[in-house]
């Protein structure tokens, strides 16, 4: 028998997506999203959403471009602090020794030091209560050699990427392989 | 320095939710969905996009409602064998031996036999491209006493959920703790 916990943010796996943008002054900044995810295939998308009161929510709707940056279990740290405090008041990637990488697609950085980047172009903006949701066109996504595999896809093993979980607020690695999709389900022959 | 990969669909990680509807005719269906997540906390909201093909579209702007069941790695085969076959040409409750138990809260079918439901009422629908997102306010989460810790909140090592990897279609399990949120990355006082 189920038991109810209420209206709650409860999906799992949750990601840690670190979000780049530049403010007025061309300051760069990262924020931290749990709530994301990809939204569409073609036109690749994703998704990420923020509260109108965070200081990236600004940075998106004045440069209509946004950077996703996953990071590796090692990078966690780094993670929770930009989740911690707000780039109003400080240069993040400055307190963290990170480097801003100045996109060529669109107006925006990315961090060197993380291994896989999504650079995206604002194509929807959606007021969906204390989170505003913004849907970024993915326009390419770079990755550091090391997380790739022979066939030159992003390993999960290699990346090592950690889930947020919202129950609990830890921080948990995507790591054992399980099985093999659109395989391990298909009925017998 | 960083290889460009193109424009993918490349997060980590990206869960499998496996969303409940009922069609015209009243008969449960479900679809497993890999493009989606949480979007906003008040109100609790989830998001999902499902191409406009696919058999649980049509269902759900018809009932506007849906449930999101989250599996544990022991249903990986149901949460596969769901993500290969349409609801159009069967009934996939029956073909996996799964149990349909109507909402009490909205018009769509959860699965007894998933540890974690969200039973959600369509709020926003998004036409991106060859993705629809729907948004799906949370009216409740209800869950398994089987999956919950001492405080009741779900435990991720409990539950045992699954990522699946858009790179090379592998589910991997989200399992090792490797920090607390809000805390491991905090300044030292």
């Amino acid at each position: 028998m189920k038991q109810s916990l209420g209206a709650k943010t409860l999906v799992f796996p949750t990601p840690v997506l670190i979000v780049g943008t530049y403010d007025g002054a061309g300051k760069p900044n990262i924020a931290a999203v749990a709530w994301g995810g990809i939204c569409c295939s073609k036109p690749p998308a994703v998704a990420i959403s923020l509260r109108a009161a965070t200081y990236s929510h600004g940075c998106i709707v004045a440069n209509q471009a946004f950077t996703v940056n996953i990071p590796s279990v090692s990078q966690v740290h780094e993670a929770d602090y930009v989740g911690i405090y707000s780039g109003r008041s400080e240069n993040k990637f400055e307190a963290l020794g990170l480097t801003p990488v100045r996109s060529e697609l669109v107006h925006a950085p990315y961090i060197q030091e993380f291994p896989l980047v999504l650079e995206c172009k604002l194509i929807h903006t959606i007021e969906i209560g204390l989170h505003t949701q913004f849907i970024g066109e993915i326009l390419d996504v770079k990755a550091e050699p090391a997380i790739l595999d022979a066939e030159g896809r992003v390993s999960v093993k290699k990346l090592r990427p950690f889930s947020f979980s919202p129950s609990d607020h830890g921080y948990y690695e995507v790591s054992e392989f399980v099985a093999k999709g659109f395989s391990v389900g298909a009925k017998k022959q």
